[in-house]
């Protein structure tokens, strides 16, 4: 079903293994089903051990069929977890007979009980926080990988277009949104989009219109969105879009697992001018950070320039949200999730490398008027960058 | 946003309070999104705790501004881990000052990284799994859940009306499942439906035709799917429908937090005898079901009559999947989560109780030929039951 070949995982497994044997680490546990999958082109239950030397297995509960016909790592059956410790010694007799041994798994997302099953049936395991291991090789891309982010943001254009057409005053927020998804979901949008961090929750995005963009919430990201209940506190909501307040689409789709992100602005008649020229300056940003979107450039730097730049301008206060609820980012990797590395951020010191693929999204936030903003997504080239994002750039007015 | 009184949430408290006394456990520290908008009626970034006597707190993080608005209990911003330490003991101080304490939290959700920051923010603390405590206080529902959740049974009914109105011979299963999508959107759904298992998740169901229903998958239910990539190998694929198989429409929808899960079974002409048996069959097994849902009863066995009453037939080998991919179960608790208690399987030995929700859902599987099945949703009363799903019960012949 899918249409990547060995070799594909083959390069994965040994990057993954030039890590493990630099730090020492006897091998990687994979358990979640986004890094399964990413590790063996099958996402059933189960466990994927790669060992820092050697073959990598596939471990699998339910469905070993399913799983013997997707993956490129070998199936073995999976009874219990006590089985799993006695087929790991089993078949890495150099790594598991050892009577201390170091393994990695993914700390951020394994739950603590699943954590403390493993500690008892592998006693002579120390286990190591893997997280940031197998972040780090997903944010590498492969050409498979961006051919599919590619496909994902020509479906996304398809979506902003029949959005635009079906755009009305007194329209529901949330009908706009429902247009967009039928759109994506009639072009492969699998039904959902992924997100890594804990409690994070991803809808395929949203459109926000006037004050309700505007409203603060849990979401880690620049706007939040009234949502259409405590239950569920982000994205589109039942607030009737108007005429001169900015409608902020802010969408994705996923394709073949990799998702999209992209944001335009559009509003029925015009803003009023601080508005307006707010939007101009995300432009602004976007091509000051397209300036730096190279090899080499350091994360950091990319949302400090954007910071000083907005700075200059008066608008700091405003920038990726408002007040106490400013995110203090201005992009993000994206892949199989939507919050891969790298993070455009203080504090990340990666530098750009070829095979990356950001989000840079400078949006301005404005309590009761609305947000306003833009975002594309950039493969980092040899070169310097592509644009990934296909729909036109500019104030979306419509009559 | 929401209807809850503020009783409510203190019947909830308490509930959960009780417990912890009977156990001797200082308090619960909510880290999940769902426990926190269960415990607060909002769903902000942060931590509730509950003193196993005393009033609970919610310190949040992001957005302290919406937490203020929407939380029954009182709202504290949140610095770092270690300020929270600091803040539990000076507001908890018959608890947190003391040398050495137990509190529960959620080890089947909780991330072992943010487990190990808790656990060196409070070196007096020692941590206990309340995954059970909470998730049983949820297992009971109030008389506003209900009122939710049978409104979600109302949307999904308008929703499997609007399906079978567009079923044409020839549309792609994916086809059908935007119809259903958009629908329910229109009706209120979040647009998510959540699932509390480790690497499990939801799309709004499936519509599964023919061989392509009866696909294994990962998924822990009896019908996966063929889905439409092995990034996402579940519900609903491109496989078009023909006449005379059975097509599965096993769907929900999540109106203010709470969901639904209904099975009904559909053809395009008719079906052959033996699946138009075991569709028969599937009926019987709720009527015989039916039977023992009041109060008193015991999950497990309504879990065991079904599979005698099932191998007396002949078919317990298409039984809620099929070889080694059945599932031992007949079916799940539903509210804000899609997995909650009581599971109707070997080992849950809980009693049936009023106010409890469960979705049962006999199904037989025949690979390379189909899914037949029904799933109906009932709430425990004092007297017995109530059917929540509204949509008629039969097989769908369609012509």
């Amino acid at each position: 079903m899918h249409s990547y070949s060995r070799e594909t995982f083959v390069r994965r497994w040994e990057r993954l293994q030039q890590k493990l044997q630099s730090k020492g680490i006897g091998g990687f546990l994979a358990t979640q089903n986004v890094d399964i999958y990413y590790l063996t082109g099958s996402m059933q239950t189960g466990f994927v051990f790669v060992p820092a030397d050697g073959e990598p297995l596939y471990f699998v509960r339910r469905s070993v069929v399913r799983a013997k016909e997707e993956s490129a790592a070998e199936v073995i059956p999976l009874g219990s977890l006590r089985t799993l410790a006695s087929q790991l010694v089993d078949r890495y007799p150099g790594v598991f007979a050892a009577s201390s041994i170091l393994v990695a798994t993914e700390f951020d997302v394994l739950p603590v009980q699943q954590y403390l099953r493993l500690q008892s049936a592998m006693p002579n395991v120390s286990w190591v926080d893997g997280s940031l291991l197998i972040r780090e090789i997903r944010m590498i891309k492969s050409a498979e990988e961006i051919a599919w982010i590619r496909e994902a943001a020509r479906v996304i254009d398809v979506a902003l277009q029949e959005a635009l057409s079906s755009l009305r005053e007194g329209m529901e927020e949330v009908e706009l949104m429902a247009v967009i998804e039928q759109t994506i979901r009639r072009h492969g949008h699998l039904g959902l989009m992924r997100m890594r961090g804990y409690n994070q929750e991803l809808l395929t995005g949203m459109v926000g219109a006037g004050a309700a963009a505007a409203m603060p919430t849990y979401f880690d990201g620049p706007a939040g969105g009234q949502g259409l209940s405590a239950a569920a506190p982000q994205s589109s909501g039942r607030r009737a879009i108007r005429r001169n307040e900015p409608i902020l689409i802010d969408i994705g789709c996923c394709i073949e697992g990799y998702v999209i992100d992209q944001t335009r602005t559009a509003v029925l008649g015009d803003l009023e001018e601080e508005l307006a020229r707010a939007y101009e300056l995300s432009e602004e940003v976007l091509r000051l950070t397209e300036k730096s979107l190279r090899p080499g450039s350091v994360c950091e730097s990319l949302y400090l320039d954007a910071l000083r730049f907005v700075e200059a301008a008066g608008l700091s206060g405003h920038f990726m949200g408002f007040g106490a609820d400013q995110v203090k980012f201005l992009g993000h990797g994206i892949g199989l999730e939507i919050d891969e590395l790298p993070v455009l951020a203080k504090g990340f010191t990666y530098e750009l490398e070829p095979g990356m693929v950001v989000a840079v999204e400078p949006k301005f936030t404005f309590p009761g008027r609305g947000v306003v903003g833009i975002e594309n997504s950039y493969f980092i080239t040899e070169q310097g960058f592509e644009t990934l994002t296909r729909s036109r750039e500019g104030l979306i007015r419509l009559p």
